[in-house]
């Protein structure tokens, strides 16, 4: 099927375009097969290569694109521009696009000399043999899709991955140690409502038996042990990290939110995963009619909830960590009536979980006194009623924070200072969304890699990454891969 | 079916207590056929009546209450207690049940020596004769319900003016010019959706073409007209003040608010109503994600929402005025999504026009202020992000204040005064709610009687005003109608 890829067309590939150019991009850039190093040897281990040689492998953006385009024929989404390849995704897990997307995964793959192996959650491990017997390092992310998503969230890191065992064959190298590609089963959560439920239960954080029982939302029959039957990926080997032992997980994935394009840059060094925690907050006041009630006898639910709401922005400003509100219902919800009753979404997140805790514990106190009549919001808030509402908490999800590993960190800074040549184009990030790093980093050295994405969108069929970018991430997450393969033959050299 | 009244059972009626009772109603009131001046007499005029013997003129509670009650046999709604009056009303304008209930006014009525005109409109007009022609002065209210309403609001005003009439004929007494009772039809604008809009077309402030094409809420394919014709009222007199002209209206209603309840008093003497705008607030910001986006790169529709609504409580406070939202939708509705747009209903309120106005100029201002990145509303709100959002403003309903007649209030305040006996137990208030008296204050001097109601709560099954509270209502509204018919005397005499 590879034969296929270079007939498609390429037309995302010419439009994007660097704001600051790293010298070494501002070209197509093709493979530099013409290094010295390369020349006429048979097998070349990645430990013998020097710092020189390194730098030079470079990623065909091309064929990356290429192959990004003709996987994403499988589970195409709605049209948002002219061009062949400006469509959203829509590729749920274990769909029938998604088995054809596997399909092209593990022919791929094998076809590039690995070897292929399914787990009891459809958590797929392509695997390329290094010179020791010794668990892989692996970069791995994911195919399915948001309903309405776009072709790079996941999609991107596991074509970067396939694109890097292209490079090495191109090359002929064969690293230290075994490297491979993952392709984790359901990140999204789009099908099956538990997101980055298989690499959770590799890390056996979440149990088999769950997992394979988990229905279809939307009213399907479906199960994802079922579907997984069905499309044939119902592995043998069990979804373990016992069975499958990974020695370190590198992920490149698209930011999902502004900074790096705010900033003009081009690489973040992904730290970790903020902390977070959701709540349902229920304000109960009561229905009165917004004409006949004066504010002395109002007990008003969508007054106070305004109150917390804006009072949850002060509070996480101040702590330097993030206060959202996403949903919110009232009832009865009539022009004239003072509603008695809102519910709303509060999402607070913070690189520390103690910063999480410090925000809530102070949001519950002030919620509280603000709902009893004061102003502990504002001081120069009119205290109109003496009427106290009630305020209730629902914790409905705690997520703490993630601390990926310093060697994989100190891997990719090196990996993203030698293929942009400029540190300015690289900052240390933290993670504000889940991916399945999350999971692996319970089990092995971790650490991500972001590209900008076009004004922080994601989870949109616009969701866009410029080429470029595409192949500045990937080639990142390539020496990210081979540096760390170098570090664990130093290691076991001492 | 008069005779019937007395088998019903009365429980409602023991139930009530006065706070501060006013000497003249702590026991169960008796109409005062003993008193000397009407011994024996064969017909007494109303301006021939001392101010004693106009006081000793009382209602009878009891007889009112059973009247209430039997009629709201027709469209009895949900139950909220276990006595036999315990149920709210469903009584939709011009249904079955509305119509038994205006033939039992019809008749009702004729046999207390009324003539009884209906109009175009189904406005139901029962007219008692006086010593002089010329037209009635009247009580007015209306019979029909809100689907979840209850056995006071509308209900209490039509028969306490029925209760007017039977003390009338008790005493034998002529008024000097004739007085009547007029029940407007579809005053609730429940089941077609203009709230009274029959005395609206009887004002010529609506066009009967307008109302009579009304269709039914709720998907049904009845016209005003049609269900006019289907129960038998559509009448062959105009619906207008030209044809039925009214020389006052009074109008006794429950107050719909808690300030007569809170305050311990039992009479609002109504000035008028409220001004009011309603606005449709439209705040468009970005969609983004909660955890990928730091506050600097958002633009937080929900967030600003929640500001401009609070910002409403401070300025309208500041101008004793009143701000409300009871409806607010929001998009695209994810826990992690920040809300890229947000509309929220805005009313505002105050006794007086300009004072309205100068909230929505003084919010216009501010509201665009906060969404550009401001913080107009408190100079301590951390200013986190530089991005702009719109606020776009409908404006939905203009309702400019009412302003009741000076003989109208000066008659209900004496009245109220004499029934009382007590200042302190009266308030001059104004109405919040729209009400039949509304446009009859167009055509003819008009005031209003508010009667305190349990908790404030109307529009509920649940509405409630003790027997004590309906019967001073109605006493009041008597002596209101009877005072004012002297001082058309006076004024003719002059």
């Amino acid at each position: 099927m590879l034969r296929t890829v270079t007939s498609l067309s390429l037309s995302g590939s010419a439009k994007g375009s660097l704001t600051r150019s790293p010298a070494a991009l501002t070209t197509t850039r093709k493979i530099s097969r013409s290094h010295p190093a390369f020349q006429g040897k048979a097998q070349i281990s990645t430990a013998s290569l020097s710092e020189d040689e390194l730098k030079s492998l470079q990623v065909d953006r091309n064929r990356l694109m290429n192959d990004i385009h003709h996987t994403c024929q499988w589970g195409t989404g709605k049209r948002w521009g002219s061009q062949t390849t400006e469509t959203g995704m829509s590729r749920l897990a274990l769909s029938d696009t998604d088995k054809q997307a596997r399909d092209w995964f593990v022919q791929t793959t094998k076809s590039l000399g690995c070897s292929v192996t399914v787990d009891a959650m459809g958590n797929t491990f392509a695997i390329r043999p290094g010179r020791h017997e010794a668990p892989p390092t692996c970069a791995g992310s994911h195919l399915d899709t948001q309903p309405t998503g776009g072709r790079y969230d996941g999609i991107l890191g596991i074509h970067a991955g396939i694109e890097m065992l292209k490079v090495l064959q191109d090359h002929n190298l064969e690293t230290e140690y075994p490297v491979g590609v993952v392709n984790w089963t359901n990140e999204e959560g789009a099908r099956f409502p538990i997101s980055m439920v298989a690499s959770g239960v590799w890390a056996e954080e979440i149990s088999l038996e769950r997992a394979h029982n988990l229905g279809e939302v939307g009213g399907g029959t479906a199960t994802m042990k079922s579907e997984l039957e069905r499309i044939g990926y119902l592995g043998s080997v069990p979804a373990s990290h016992r069975s499958m032992p990974i020695a370190a997980h590198f992920e490149l994935h698209i930011e999902q939110g502004p900074i790096l394009e705010a900033e003009k840059q081009k690489i973040g060094v992904v730290q970790g995963v903020q902390a977070y925690k959701w709540f349902t907050i229920d304000v109960a006041g009561r229905d009165a009619h917004t004409g006949t009630t004066p504010f002395s006898a109002r007990a008003d639910a969508m007054l106070t909830a305004a109150r917390l709401i804006a009072h949850s922005h002060r509070v996480a400003a101040k702590h330097s960590a993030l206060a959202s509100t996403g949903v919110l219902t009232l009832s009865p919800g009539s022009v004239n009536t003072i509603p008695g009753n809102v519910r709303f979404s509060l999402d607070i997140r913070s690189p520390v979980d103690a910063t999480v805790e410090a925000v809530e514990a102070q949001l519950r106190k002030d919620f509280a006194a603000i709902a009893s009549g004061g102003n502990a919001d504002d001081p120069s808030f009119p205290q109109t009623s003496k009427h106290k509402l009630a305020v209730d908490w629902t914790t409905d999800t705690t997520s703490a924070a993630v601390n990926f590993h310093p060697d994989c960190i100190a891997a990719v800074r090196a990996a993203a200072g030698s293929v942009l040549g400029d540190e300015g184009l690289v900052r240390d990030m933290v993670s504000g969304a889940g991916h399945d790093s999350v999971y692996a980093s319970r089990r092995c050295p971790t650490s991500m890699i972001f590209v900008p994405c076009r004004n922080g969108v994601s989870h949109n069929p616009e969701e866009h990454t410029s080429p470029e970018d595409c192949a500045i991430g990937a080639e990142v997450l390539m020496h990210s891969v081979l540096r760390y393969d170098q570090l664990r033959a130093q290691r076991e050299r001492r």
